[in-house]
């Protein structure tokens, strides 16, 4: 039987997810919910994270590492942008450390890419990267992040050189609930197996044609008055579409077609990013994102002594 | 002192316009309102338009010519799409009568472009296009018709030949309401004129760059975060992307540069579009849309007699 020795704690901006682990990293109990910064924003970051800690039988020292949206401005505490390009050391070394807290409790900071004509930022993905331990090692990867907002990272020669923001997962969201669109994609679910036709089909639209995204949005509108395209194929179009057009504009800005592409994903966004990449031709490796931010905390907390430590 | 003789209305998603005319077409009176399609599913159709006439003096059996999304499945009553290419005055032609009315009430059909390939269709820009003299006449002409949903039209000899709709306005919409945008925008007013130079900055990189719309949104959140862009900054970029996007498509699309453009619009839009169309080098003729839509209903008016009795 492991003793427990340290909390690892991934806080997004609508999931929160922690888990306790071993001096070797094991995991040996984990929580998902939905108390993400939104919710965190008016119950209060500390007593989310106690309450848990506490009906999960924690010790009161137990430290805990986190990232993602906790350290944003509007988060529990800021953890100031690390500014690219960035080594992964350094990053994690700039974990702050949230004051008047019994426990140790850090917060890794995002990467800011400052550059006027490219400015972007990440709060979360830089964690999983720093996991990666192939992404330490010389040489050239370009790494396909998959999510609300997508990243598109190169990382050279262990350090995060550059990397771009692809809106597709808040369009799909926001599109499908807000827009017009609503009313032909309804209730129907997100990428559901059946719809692997129609999924394909818009994809091959959004790789041929990503500039004319507005319009091919409304093209799905006027297909389900006109031909009746179904609730589950309208919902399978769109997301072909924006992820379609998100390969075709980022394979061309990081040349991924020159090499393997690292795709860290899980579950459907894995499944979705692997057909659409497989469509343009991309030879993909793909990680599990959930075994990879696990993967960095538990380098960041290993570096500030937190897996030494019995609790 | 001219006697009214018939009614007109342009019956949108969320707008209602009514306009008392006399035999000639001058507009005796005029009234605007918020009882677009959304509201007067609820509120009754028959309701609102009796309720008006009736507070403007209007006799019982004045007639109404009304185009737009009364006519839609969802509207008043559906009044089926012509298919495309079609003739105007097969489109004005096809206009229902609403049945069990006193007065005669009669909706202009929308245009459907069947196409397998480029499914598309509009409600109440055919009325519009309708009331444009110049476009009976031989010849090409593109116009372009912005809204949420932004049109632009090949018009050839007198025929709406081929169409295309983009969601630019909806997606300014939604965008600056319900993503990660808001938090940049704000309740900043959309397109305010101190906003001259980021509208123009960033329609020149919609412009240059539509395929990449979806990560250029992000570098907007990414330019408040990091560059303290302005609330009112955040929303011009948003139009000037997104109508940049827009324009960029839609030229190479319709080959839009090789001759004069309509544009019909008004207000803002005609300002935003003027600009955007100028930055990408197009030369360009406005019309008032108010005053094409009330000329297409007044030709429909007229095509069913509805200005020749005294009421």
């Amino acid at each position: 039987v492991r003793d427990t020795v340290a909390a690892l704690a991934d806080w997004g901006t609508t999931a929160f997810r922690l888990w306790l682990v071993a001096a070797d990293g094991l995991v040996l109990e984990e929580r998902r919910t939905d108390e993400g910064l939104l919710s965190a924003q008016s119950l209060g970051f500390a007593s989310i994270l106690q309450s848990h800690l506490a009906a999960m039988g924690a010790s009161e020292r137990l430290p805990v590492m986190i990232c993602g949206m906790a350290g944003a401005r509007q988060g529990w505490l800021e953890a100031p942008y690390v500014p690219s390009p960035a080594g992964f050391e350094a990053i994690l070394a700039g974990a702050v450390r949230v004051p008047d807290a019994l426990r140790e409790i850090r917060i890794v900071p995002g990467v800011a890419q400052g550059d006027a004509a490219a400015p972007d930022v990440m709060r979360g993905e830089e964690t999983q990267l720093a996991g990666i331990a192939n992404l330490r090692r010389e040489g050239r990867t370009i790494v396909c992040m998959p999510g609300t907002h997508s990243k598109w990272v190169e990382v050279r020669d262990g350090t995060l050189a550059s990397f771009r923001t692809w809106m597709t997962g808040e369009l799909f969201s926001v599109l499908s609930r807000h827009s017009i669109l609503r009313h032909s994609i309804g209730e129907a679910p997100a990428g559901a197996s059946e719809t692997d036709v129609a999924f394909l089909a818009w994809c091959e639209e959004g790789l041929a044609h990503p500039a004319e995204t507005a319009a091919l949005l409304f093209r799905i509108r006027a297909s389900s008055l006109l031909h009746d395209l179904s609730p589950e194929h309208a919902s399978a179009a769109l997301s072909g579409l924006l992820i379609g057009a998100e390969v075709a504009t980022a394979r061309r800005q990081f040349d991924a077609g020159a090499g393997e592409l690292l795709l860290v994903a899980s579950g459907r966004m894995a499944d979705l990013y692997g057909r659409a990449l497989s469509l343009a031709g991309i030879a993909v490796r793909t990680l599990d994102a959930d075994v990879a931010v696990r993967d960095g905390l538990t380098q960041a907390a290993r570096r500030f002594g937190m897996l030494e430590a019995a609790s």
